[in-house]
C-alpha cells in the first residue's frame, strides 16, 4: 500500500492547477445562524464536472508518463469519478472507459459521453462489474484508476481542503460526507500539515453507515446494497482510505434521510447553489450536532452539484 | 434630475464594501462553447438577500444622515428590492417600511417580514400603490427609496459592473437584463469611466419588451401589465433610468418565454448555481445573438436567485 504524503498534495495542486478552478468559498449570515457557528462553504459542486472528484482523476491522469498514458485510462463508476476521468481524459487527449451498469441513470451515460468517454455496460453486481474492468484493462492496457483506493486520487483530493486553509484558514473543524473515504482521507492528510490542531469530520447517511460502523468496529465492515438518496455516498471503504479514516478522523456523524434532504433545499433557496444530495449531508450534521460545532470556525466541504433537475426530493412525482 | 457621477460610484462602493458580498465570477467551458464567445458570468444570485439590488439598497441606507435614518426608509416593492431594503435598514438598525399589493406572493411577504420589515398592503393598482406609500410617508417620515429611479440606488447598482471590470477586464461588452433600467443605468455608468470602448447591451424578455420599444421611438413608452416569467424585469424605465438607456446603451437584446426558461434550467444544470429567471435573459439573449458577441470577452450580470424551488417553469404542475 503506497499511501500519499503531504508533498504529493503540493504537486498534485500544482499539477491540476490549470485544469481544475480553484472554487470559491461561500459564507451565509442565514445559515450560521441556523448552525450556532460560522460556517465556510467550499463549493466544489462549482468544480469542473460538477464534483470534486475531477482534482483526484486530474491528478492521477496528468501524473501519467506519455507511454502509459497513450493505452488511456479506465475505471468503474455510476457516477462522478467516472464522469470526471473522461473530462481527465479529454483534456490530455487520451481515451477513457468507464465500466457502468446497464441500468445506470441515462443522464449520467449522456454526460460521459459528452466528456468524450466510452461505456462498457455490465449487470449491476460486483462481480460483474471486476470481470467487465479486468477485461477493458486486459484489451487496452488502459491504466485502472479507482474512485478513491488510490495515493493519486486521494492527493487530488486534499487540494481542497489545501485550499480551504489557504483562503480561510484557520478553521476549528473541517466536515466533508464520506462514502468510500477519498474525499475525507485527502482532507486529513492536508489538514495534518496545514492546521494539524483543526478536527476533521466525516458526515455520512444513516442508512448507508458503513464508516460509522467501520471505525466503531475497528475494521472495514461492508455494505452490500444501502439505500440512500446521498447516491454518492454508497461505496465502502477500502484499504488506503480506511488507513486514514482509522487513523485521523475525529468523528463520523450520521444523519437521516429527511434531514439531508431538508439541508439540501436550505441551501438551495438560501445559498442559491445547487447541491446534490451527498453535498447535504456534511450541513445536515452541523445543524445535527450543534454541541460539536458550536461557535467554531467550520469548513464545509459541498462535494457535488450533479443532480436529475426534473426529479427534486422535496417535489412529490 | 440629480445624475450620479463616477465618483458617486467609489463612494458607494467604500460605503457598502462591509454589508454586501464581493461576488464571485464563474466561467464554464460549456457555456463559452455553447455561446462562441468567453463569458464571465457575475453571479449576483450570491448577493446578500440574492440579488444584485441589495447594493443599491445599501448605498442609499448608509448614506442616510442619523436623523433621517432614524425615521425609516420605506419603498414599494414586490420584489428584491423591498427585500434588500429590509435587509439594509436591519444592518442600520432603523425601521423599513414595503408596499406590497396583498395578493403577492405569500414566500416574498415571509422573506421580508424575515429581514425585520414592515409590510403595508394595497390593492394590486398603481394608483392604490401610490395612495399607499404617499400615507406610510405622511405618517413615518420615513425616506423613500424608490427602486431604480434614485441615483443612490444607481450608483449602488453601478460597483457590480465596477468589480466585474476590476477581477476580470477587459471586457469587449456588458450585458445584463433590463427592467425599470437601475441595473444598466449602474453598468453604463460604471463602464463609461473604467472601460468606455466596452459594449453595453441589455436583455429584455419580448414579452415586456418596453425598454426596447422606449429605445427605438425615442422616448418612454410604459406597458400596463406585461406578462412574463422574468417577474422582475415588468418595471417601465422612469426619467433617471431613461436619460442612461438612451444615450448609453448600445442596443437592447428580446427573447422568448421559452428561450428564458432554456437559458435558466441549463444555467442550473451546467453552472450548479440557482438564478431566477430574469437572470436567465441576459444568456438566453447572448445564445440567440452569436453575431453579436462572437469571440468576444463578455460580461454576464446575473441578477438574482430568488425563486420559489416548489414551482419551477420546466416541470408540468
Amino acid at each position: 500500500m503506497q499511501v500519499p504524503t503531504y508533498d504529493d498534495v503540493v504537486a498534485a495542486h500544482e499539477r491540476i492547477r490549470s485544469f481544475v478552478h480553484r472554487t470559491p468559498v461561500l459564507t451565509s449570515r442565514f445559515m450560521n445562524e441556523r448552525a450556532g457557528a460560522r460556517l465556510f462553504f467550499k463549493c466544489e459542486n462549482l468544480q469542473k464536472a460538477g464534483a470534486f472528484k475531477a482534482r483526484g482523476a486530474v491528478n492521477a491522469v496528468l501524473g501519467l508518463s506519455d507511454a502509459v498514458a497513450a493505452k488511456g485510462v479506465a475505471t468503474h463508476s455510476s457516477g462522478n469519478h467516472g464522469l470526471s476521468l473522461c473530462y481527465a481524459a479529454q483534456r490530455r487527449g487520451i481515451p477513457a472507459t468507464v465500466v457502468m451498469p446497464y441500468d445506470a441513470a441515462e443522464a449520467k451515460k449522456a454526460a460521459v459521453r459528452d466528456y468524450g468517454g466510452t461505456i462498457v455496460e455490465c449487470e449491476p453486481s460486483i462481480s460483474a462489474r471486476e470481470a467487465a474492468i479486468a477485461k477493458v484493462l486486459a484489451e487496452t492496457g488502459a491504466d485502472f484508476i479507482h474512485p478513491y483506493d488510490d495515493p493519486r486520487v486521494i492527493a487530488g483530493q486534499a487540494t481542497c481542503a489545501k485550499e480551504l486553509i489557504e483562503d480561510f484558514g484557520p478553521l476549528d473543524a473541517v466536515i466533508a460526507p464520506i462514502g468510500g473515504g477519498g474525499l475525507i482521507s485527502g482532507t486529513s492528510l492536508a489538514l495534518s500539515t496545514l492546521a494539524p490542531e483543526a478536527k476533521v469530520y466525516a458526515a455520512e447517511p444513516a442508512n448507508a453507515d458503513d464508516a460509522y460502523r467501520s471505525l466503531k468496529a475497528g475494521r472495514i465492515i461492508t455494505d452490500d446494497a444501502p439505500q440512500t438518496i446521498a447516491d454518492g455516498l454508497k461505496a465502502s471503504l477500502k484499504e488506503l482510505t480506511w488507513h486514514f479514516v482509522s487513523r485521523h478522523i475525529d468523528g463520523i456523524l450520521t444523519v437521516s434521510e429527511e434531514e439531508i434532504i431538508q439541508a439540501m433545499r436550505l441551501t438551495w433557496q438560501r445559498m442559491k447553489i445547487v447541491i446534490e444530495p451527498s453535498s447535504a449531508v456534511a450541513l445536515a450534521a452541523i445543524f445535527k450536532n450543534q454541541d460539536v460545532f458550536s461557535s467554531k470556525r467550520v469548513g464545509v466541504i459541498l462535494t457535488g452539484g450533479n443532480v436529475d433537475l426534473d426529479k427534486l426530493p422535496w417535489l412529490a412525482h
